[in-house]
């Protein structure tokens, strides 16, 4: 086929292929130790439950599985997820304040789509999530970055932020953040709540992390906490039972999710049918409360050995976040150290990461770096810590 | 949850609930007989094959397929698919020009997203597909609609149109037209390629229903008749396998495939893994081939049923065109009734159906109505064509 030369819409200048997918292929060759991805571990997928959850899809409800479905989701399982919400994070909503999307990443896309003019600010932890910015970006938002502090938000930054632009919507990631790992303290989310709901602009909490916590204390949701509403949350099966099947929900009041009902339908009419029956299956057979302690007790352990190894190997003016949940451990160079140059040297010695610079909406962050532990074996990690700690030496000698 | 009153962004003003949709809500109740929808026969959908292609997914590529995936789609599922459509229907394409979205319809947000600026003027058939002016809408375009003739588009009008317009793309589903049935002439698609060959304007060939042909000579796709490329083209297993499994692909020169990439990273990363794996494996073990046939017997005779009671039963007034394939046969009332008129009755009656006019992006259409015959059974296609014949005898007596 030749290739064409049409001109494209304006929109798709803000669109460009995601770093992370780049970097994704450099480091997915075979003898590289891969920090860099967002992947959960594949040996926690409980395959035999989905095999039996979709057995037992296909042989009570098979016809209707593979048929056109409601736009808003399986009754079934939104009932399901709320009584799971109420009682574990004391989330209350009805059905009828949900729908399911494919997967967080659609959820985003599709607050993008219902809330955002071009030109309009948005509010965004500085860094922030990458896959938001890419979901935000085709509708054209002007970003006002806040900078995150180890317990969240930097408070003055951020009420200055609202006093000073017509921010239309707040988006953080409040618990074991992608890519910090922090979270957000009970009093920096009161005051965002507070800040928020004076000047009437939804929070889009998005939360894919929090049940992956494997020390300290439960922390409430900003949507538990919001007395008021304002709050859109936003959960995903991707890390507590598998990112394939592209499975999430979002919650907010009736007109919200009125509004992304006709946006979905508009975007891809309705989720998955067959998925949406499987997981009401497994669900409802108890394996969604079984199957979470195995997955964090895997990764504590894994974030127990990068950590240890990193308190060995590093040298000591490297700076990291010690992740109490999550998938993720960040780390600060000394500020003349930058991450891409260490980028170069880690990957000649087949180790990768994600330079934290990507996920600044507006620049800055060039002396940090994330580093996934979920992904990787923790024999993988320990050799992967230490090839790394070799390149930062090689780095700081220059 | 108190509800919100926030200020939408623009272009929600252009997004509203899907008439059909709401259409199917009363014509769901149990005593109608519902000719309204667009879904395929329930009876048709092969839960064995797709039980055992599940089950292989999970034996062989358990982990693999509940894990996150590429954007571009399943490169073994690809390959089968540019193996099958050069064989049966001459269209030649590389996996690389080849991505797989969720159904058609996603297809249709991506193909808005990358190609319409507010205010750009896109081709439509008039009628044509809702779902297409649903998802165009949020990118706000302006339409220039050109009437359909029993052979396709009104030529005249097709190229005054291209003449007096910036047109950006044209939209068009050649075979089997949703809603009209209506195939467009060999010739009138040599006249759509060549006038927007001229003009480098993209050709958007939405080809849902054309393996769905019970009668008459195979018709070449835009896509195939192409020399030059400049045809994108869209095709789906929602109406040749199942529609809740949520699988399309888009075919395009590897420019157009590159934003389309970026654009659906955007907007929900990739679609589902653990169906793409089980659609490959239920293609590979040769199911789709064997299957098709299945469907084209079990409409034929569905359309025959519907077309014979409609013209032992209907007024001789009523014009219809008599369908060779697909799954809808559209009908004009004599001017001056009105279908949403006729649906009133109807639906009194426990009949129900799709008033023409919401298929006409300017208007127009009111005497038209669009009947599917997939969703019912013979018996039940005789008795609501009796019923709606009464309607229509009600409805001219006033």
């Amino acid at each position: 086929m030749t290739d064409s030369a049409y001109q494209f819409a304006d929109r798709t200048k803000w669109m460009k292929a995601s770093i992370i997918r780049e970097i994704l292929k450099v480091s997915s060759q075979p003898n590289v130790i891969s920090f860099a991805g967002g992947l959960p571990s594949a040996d926690t997928f409980p395959i035999p439950e989905v095999k039996a959850a979709l057995d037992e899809t296909l042989a009570t409800d098979g016809a209707r599985s593979l048929q056109y479905f409601v736009t808003e989701g399986h009754p079934g399982l939104k009932g399901y997820l709320c009584d799971w919400l109420a009682k574990t994070q004391n989330i209350i909503c009805s059905p009828e304040e949900m729908i399911l999307t494919n997967g967080s990443q659609q959820a985003l896309d599709l607050i993008g789509k219902i809330f955002i003019n071009p030109g309009d600010s948005i509010l965004v932890e500085d860094p922030t999530y990458l896959g938001a910015i890419q979901s935000f970006n085709p509708y054209q938002p002007k970003y006002i970055t806040v900078s995150l502090q180890d317990d969240g938000m930097d408070e003055a930054q951020f009420a200055k932020a609202l006093a000073t632009n017509p921010v239309r919507m707040i988006y953080t990631v409040p618990t074991f953040q992608n890519p910090s790992g922090i979270t957000t303290s009970l009093r920096k989310r009161e005051t965002i709540l507070e800040l928020a709901a004076r000047r009437n602009i939804p929070v889009i909490e998005d939360d894919p992390y929090s049940r992956l916590r494997f020390r300290g204390k439960e922390m409430p949701s900003l949507f538990s906490l919001s007395k008021r509403g304002g709050v859109i949350l936003l959960g995903t099966f991707s890390k507590i039972l598998s990112p394939g099947i592209r499975l999430g929900y979002l919650i907010a009041d009736k007109n919200v999710i009125q509004q992304i009902v006709y946006a979905k339908q508009a975007t891809d009419l309705q989720t998955n049918t067959l998925v949406q029956y499987a997981v009401y299956h497994y669900c409802r057979q108890g394996n969604l409360e079984k199957h979470i302690p195995l997955i964090i007790r895997n990764y504590a352990s894994k974030a127990t050995v990068m950590t240890e190894a990193m308190r060995e190997l590093f040298p000591k003016e490297v700076q990291f976040v010690e992740p109490e949940g999550g998938m993720f451990v960040w780390c600060r160079l000394p500020a003349p150290m930058r991450a891409a140059e260490l980028f170069k040297l880690a990957i000649a010695k087949n180790v990768a990461f994600v330079e934290g610079s990507v996920f600044h909406a507006n620049g800055g962050g060039e002396n940090t770096l994330r580093l996934n532990f979920t992904n990787s074996s923790p024999d993988d990690i320990r050799i992967g810590i230490a090839r790394l700690a070799e390149a930062i030496r090689a780095l700081s000698g220059k």
